[in-house]
């Protein structure tokens, strides 16, 4: 493994795998101090409350290996002890439902980065996979709520739209957690070059996935990819604004992706990923020592490497939450 | 006013007054370093967490007279900044409904004692106005779970099997927050002699009311009823297990009554207060340096006075809330 990786900060801006004892240990093989974890997408209030239950039964019964983190200093203190701290995560404010005091509620559980929506429309704003009317007048009141708390605002599954209001509308940097460029592969989910500019110009931050439907070359991408897609976004935004989002699916089986896949969990289909294989030498959570090994390779210099590997992230979020 | 009482900790075990800006304006003239506000009696989960996200905003608007607490720090340093900290509290579990994870969720959101039931049957036990079968299976996880998070168990309204059953199977000291011995009255509130021996028996702790139907001389009762009662119960526990937990009620009108006495705040009566006075001398919150003036009028020593009118809550949140 190489010795920058082992000696770096590394934080995975968005993961959202099956939460279960071989995954955690992957997790520790990647030298994660860090991972954004979803425990909410479909689900409403009361469901993710529970999720959120179970993911700290799951912290409690892994404590060797995981923390979980409500501070910026929770994230070095589970680095120190060789563990990786669980940043709780949504891919969707559904869960807020109808009540700003429910945010609260989420903070107040450890809740420290929340996407606006998920794919299609909510109460807030509406998704990439449909028309998007912009940013609602609740949504405001929302990203208003967010700001006071100090919780990330998270974009990366949101329209153009509501994502262009959400960033003018927020007091605080947002982000695109885990995004690719439009330029290199054009995709729903994808983000063209004017809209990676434009979060950037506004304090914003850019965390690049490798997910391979939205990779150009899909499923028969590589780590080398990844480090391209890297690169592309970095010109665009300055390399103290990228950090890494994987969307690592780690342990999930086809039931996971039809209910990801449909509105709601049980609606009409969005998308459809197909079979969905991570690109060569990062496939597993665990190989993530490989990304750094193949930015060396590219000849990044260690400086930019340490930022996009972790330390970018570690900023962000002590902006964002005060702590 | 008495020295002593601005000298002294001052902390009220139960308040159940309407949450607005003049009784928060009271709770400063009683020189109250904090107490254990009722944010839940007969309101399921989602009601509960909107009634704390409530109070919160009303300590964010009065933070000139509030804080929020979470920790005895909290209320060592509110009565530094001369505010009123707020302990956050339910009168019932009902509102941890089926699911052992709102017990964490609430923990979270700032919930320090609850009361395991209110008058009647719910899932954990049954109170103190009908048959009681005892604690149920789930209530002993509920205890279980509350021990693990530290929160404070309250038997005030729960009934007497209920309640022998809870205090032995909770690793942590319980309360009977706000009682009256029987010993002056009978009545299904109050605790027996032999109720009193025992909690004290086993680590617990007694806080004392005041509230009228409860009390010998009902509404006729003066300040010094009440230091009659709060001495009887000290000759049944000691002047270490024993504080104050007034109930009172200010600010609410008729139907806040009815909504109380009715099971679940709408089907049968449970009980008629009939005209709630409190006793002369301590009719309202901001009165309540009258109390310890009856204390010294009454011969109390100066450090039995410190410990009954706080420093005995103070020590028990400690040992419960481990912080």
């Amino acid at each position: 493994m190489s010795t920058l990786h082992q000696d770096a900060l590394v934080i995975d801006g968005l993961i959202i795998a099956k939460w279960e004892r071989a995954v955690f240990e992957d997790m520790r093989r990647a030298g994660l101090a860090a991972a954004n974890c979803t425990v909410s997408v479909w689900e409403d209030f009361r469901a993710t409350v529970h999720n959120i239950a179970q993911m700290k039964q799951l912290i409690r019964e892994n404590a060797d290996l995981l923390r979980l983190v409500r501070s910026t200093d929770d994230i070095l203190a589970a680095r120190r002890e060789g563990r990786t701290g669980v940043v709780l995560g949504f891919q969707n404010a559904h869960a807020f439902e109808d009540h700003l005091g429910h945010v609260e509620a989420f903070h107040d559980m450890g809740v420290r980065v929340v996407q606006l929506c998920y794919n299609t429309q909510n109460l807030i704003g509406t998704g990439c996979y449909e028309r998007d009317g912009g940013l609602s007048d609740y949504g405001r009141e929302v990203v208003a709520e967010m700001n006071r708390l100090g919780m990330l605002i998270d974009l990366s599954h949101v329209g153009a739209r509501t994502s262009e209001e959400t960033i003018l509308a927020s007091r605080q940097p947002v982000a695109y957690t885990h995004c690719l460029p439009a330029g290199l592969k054009a995709h729903p989910r994808n983000k063209s070059d004017e809209q990676l500019r434009f979060i950037a110009e506004h304090g914003g931050f850019v965390g690049v996935t490798m997910f391979p439907p939205f990779l150009k070359r899909g499923t028969g991408a590589t780590v080398d990819d990844y480090v391209e897609a890297l690169d592309y976004v970095i010109q665009r935004v300055g390399e103290d604004g990228v950090g890494i989002g994987t969307d690592h699916t780690q342990g999930h089986g086809s039931a996971f992706f039809e209910w990801l896949t449909h509105d709601k969990g049980r609606h009409r289909r969005l998308t459809d990923f197909g079979s969905v294989v991570n690109p060569e030498g990062i496939r597993t959570i665990g190989e993530l020592p490989n990304l750094t090994a193949a930015m060396e390779r590219a000849g990044w210099k260690p400086s930019r490497i340490r930022k996009v590997i972790g330390d970018n992230w570690l900023r962000l979020f002590g902006q964002v939450w005060g702590a």
